[in-house]
């Protein structure tokens, strides 16, 4: 039986390609006393990793050249020497890129037959779902009636942010970057929804928004970005999720000072990590799987096939391929 | 005995002049009932009025072409109609800029007689001083040890932020635009203090905060700015008061975007007006009385003499030509 991992080969300058990673055979090892050898289910792919793969200092370790990329991963146990974990007991980690791993056990979570499938805890149970609850319901706040806007919306943090809004009561605007996206967002309950690659930005989110935006959550930055600033309510709060329009960019992006609107608005924007909440994460497991089970929360997920198509699905994220959570379904 | 106002003559376009303000005589009135007459003692010119002089919305209502400029003024009753504002007693409010004027009490405050000199109520005990009360120790939050970076530092708002920074146990770093205002700063207690004018700013920031940024009390944006968000640590705190750098621009002020600087440390950023803190005002003038009678706040003030002398005085802010508070004494 035979192993693969990908490494990170090199790190991309720009758009990352398929050449910045590589694939590398070796023997499935066996667990040792303390270990568990898990085989991997699902590989989620998430627009965050692009950061990891540059050098330097944020907020997650950055990935090293020639090391196995790692992130979020469903997986079975198939050899335990730990109670805890049972053979054929499902597990939620950050593992590394690979069909079978070795892990002590620190940082797997196991996942509860039941209440739903078990991808869903790289999605709308898992770091996803939760970076959408913390960041809506902590930094923002919604109140009933009050105007939230979400870019990004079609991907796996932005959907579940905008069904959490209208769950609160509040008018919910969303962006994304097709017609069939779009029509997605609709169908969940978004009040309006804005296709960005072709609407006029500004007057698009003016005519959605005609009593301005109270809340912000942002997944992408730069123009869109720019046009809610222009259109704050007094004390508008903002969750700075993600800046995906420029984790590709070569040069540190420029772009209108924001300050200024911020200041007249008495705006707040709060940059953050679902990781900043981590005590909190079970009470918001919780919560989300309750609203689930109720009907009251939808999810979609892009399920890629083949552990080879891993980078694919990866390098999809930053052309919008994936409507919801881009998954890779490996076993 | 004649009255002169000064009014809006017209909008300035980028930096203002003298032009855009009009003298105007006339006769002193009378108290009718339900009025006070007010004497002028001090007049107070401050950063924010720029913004007042525009059209469109912010914060505060724009002043309107030939009306009074209204500002911050110490005043004494002449006469009066109102038990409360006795002849005599001396008052702070929002007034005309005018030698004299009529009020019917509502936002008059009666200044106490002992604690401090009455200018005092138009500086470190009132406006300026409540909005670096509240912006440092409500969004900012500085812990003994942290290090603090306050632009416009030598500005009326500035020095009482790094002093009380420093009663809160931080490190304090102070940027200002003269050798003068530097040494001012040292004196004062802020632990370095820079020339933005002479330093390469962000050398020099990061030299004087080798253990990065917690809070940062803006006034000023623009290039320092730009370097406190590279020096930023995880969680850090950003008071945003005033942009003095770009009040005069007539585009739009462009620059790199601090969005993903904000999301790799956590940060949060929060505008402001001191008047969102309104009902806490009475807490903060007490306290900041307090340690004022204590001896932990100084303060200073740039006094210029004659009504005839308020637009310059104002158009002075603009070229940096005070240190601490910006007063007009006018009787």
């Amino acid at each position: 039986m035979q192993n693969q991992t990908i490494l990170l080969a090199s790190r991309p300058s720009g758009t990352p390609t398929a050449d910045n990673f590589r694939f590398e055979t070796s023997a499935v090892p066996a667990a040792a006393a303390g270990q568990v050898l898990l085989k991997t289910l699902y590989v989620s792919v998430d627009p965050y990793m692009r950061g990891r793969m540059n050098a330097g200092k944020s907020y997650v370790a950055p990935f090293e050249v020639d090391q196995p990329i790692v992130g979020g991963v469903v997986a079975e146990v198939v050899e335990s020497h730990l109670e805890q974990f049972p053979v054929g007991s499902v597990v939620v980690g950050n593992l590394p890129w690979q069909r079978y791993s070795l892990s002590d056990g620190k940082g797997l979570q196991r996942i509860p037959t039941g209440p739903a499938p078990v991808s869903y805890f790289l999605g709308l149970l898992g770091m996803p779902g939760l970076t959408a609850y913390f960041g809506l319901l902590d930094i923002c706040q919604p109140k009933p009636g009050e105007t939230v806007v979400v870019s990004g919306a079609a991907g796996a943090v932005g959907m579940i942010v905008g069904q959490l809004a209208k769950i609160k009561g509040a008018r919910v605007i969303g962006t994304a970057g097709s017609d069939e996206k779009v029509a997605y967002l609709k169908e969940v309950g978004f009040d309006e929804a804005i296709n960005y690659k072709t609407a006029n930005i500004p007057a698009a989110l003016a005519a959605a928004a005609p009593n301005g935006v109270d809340c912000y959550f942002d997944n992408v930055g730069g123009a869109i970005t720019d046009a809610v600033y222009d259109l704050l309510n007094k004390h508008a709060r903002i969750a700075l999720c993600g800046q995906i329009s420029s984790y590709n960019d070569a040069e540190a992006p420029v772009g209108p000072r924001p300050e200024g609107k911020l200041l007249k608005t008495s705006a707040k924007l709060q940059g953050f990590i679902v990781s900043d909440y981590l005590p909190q994460w079970p009470e918001g497991v919780k919560q989300l799987t309750q609203w689930y089970q109720e009907g009251k929360l939808q999810t979609e997920e892009t399920v890629t096939e083949g552990f080879d198509q891993i980078p694919a699905a990866f390098l999809g994220l930053f052309k919008g391929e994936n409507t919801g959570k881009a998954l890779v379904k490996v076993a």
